[in-house]
């Protein structure tokens, strides 16, 4: 079987780590090599744009149309140097956040036009996808309370309410949309959810009819 | 009559430094106000992504298309937030390098697709360009010993020649092919560069049959 890349999406505090743990422990039970990556980041310069796209700098607001253009430099960056590399050395790759973060969040949450967001996502990334997509689905009143290990938001947190659920209604469109992709609902208990992730990569890549390609 | 975007291109080398200064003292002496700006950067993030880009982080080699997107990160940053602004608030801009360096370097020089960066300059810019371009050329050969401040070049120099002479090659093609674009002979004395300089934006901005747009 070739080497996959499988990504885990989702809100903040969807569970996306515990996600790619269960993954891990699966993987490593097959015997399977792999590695793991996050977005954006994962390789230097990645994680240099990663820094200035989430610091900033001296207190300048990003434009979306800049932050966009960081975040696809970070990808290329990855896949380039990192993912597509592996991938063809046999190892598979597990990735925390990929191409459809910035779909859901830059598109949904910040209303960048689609028809940026494809022309770009297809200069940059051409037909290169992940195999398998787990999207973490959870209500962003509880992913972000989670998120910060309490029960209450404050009024910014609120504010950003908004943003997440834009997020979220594009994750749910997306999902629907693409073959490739499995709904997990992140808001059972951490083992159901991982529970309900071994079984995707299970059936989607480890013991499906398309298994022996 | 409308503020103006002025942008000097050309090869290192090739006098924009004094290009720029020539234009500071003619729109002094006509009392216009002004901006100057550089690419990559000109704003605080986009001097991050110039050190990034120029600096690179841990060794690690940067992908063309990775420095393609960091390069229009650092544009779209600039544009948005400072030229278009100081063109709407009446400033005149004068630019050292803008949209063209990229289609000379990274198309000319690296070999990018015209593809890629046609849809990415649409994708970010639009129809956003530079009221007049002034186009230093030079030989590579004579840039590069001007800018190392002697007459011989080493063996990587000699390298980077031909990555010089594809761009400019691109360059000369699009300078041809745009009517704001004017071709300025580099090779000649300071003096004589600086008059020319003054020449083409009277003539294409101050005194043209346009000015009064």
């Amino acid at each position: 079987m070739s080497a996959k890349f499988i990504v885990i999406e989702g809100l903040e505090g969807a569970g996306k780590t515990t996600a790619v743990n269960a993954i891990r422990s699966l993987l490593r039970a097959r015997g399977i090599d792999f590695i793991t990556t996050r977005e954006p980041g994962g390789t230097p310069i990645a994680e240099a744009l990663r820094r200035l796209w989430k610091e900033g700098c001296e207190g300048e607001h990003t434009t979306d149309k800049a932050e966009l253009l960081m975040l696809y430099a970070a990808r290329t960056q990855l896949v380039e140097t990192l993912i597509r590399p592996a991938l063809a050395a046999g190892k598979w790759v597990i990735g925390d956040r990929h191409d459809m973060s910035t779909q859901a969040y830059q598109g949904g949450g910040r209303g960048l036009e689609d028809k940026l967001l494809n022309q770009l996502k297809q200069a940059v990334l051409g037909d290169f996808e992940p195999d398998l997509t787990l999207y973490l689905d959870i209500d962003p009143q509880l992913g972000l309370a989670r998120a910060r290990g309490r029960g209450a938001l404050d009024r910014i947190e609120q504010q950003n309410i908004e943003f997440f659920t834009r997020a979220r209604s594009r994750y749910l469109q997306l999902v629907r949309n693409n073959p490739k992709a499995v709904l997990i609902d992140a808001s059972q208990s951490a083992e159901k959810v991982a529970a309900d992730i071994v079984e995707a990569v299970r059936l989607g890549l480890l013991d499906s009819s398309a298994a022996g390609e």
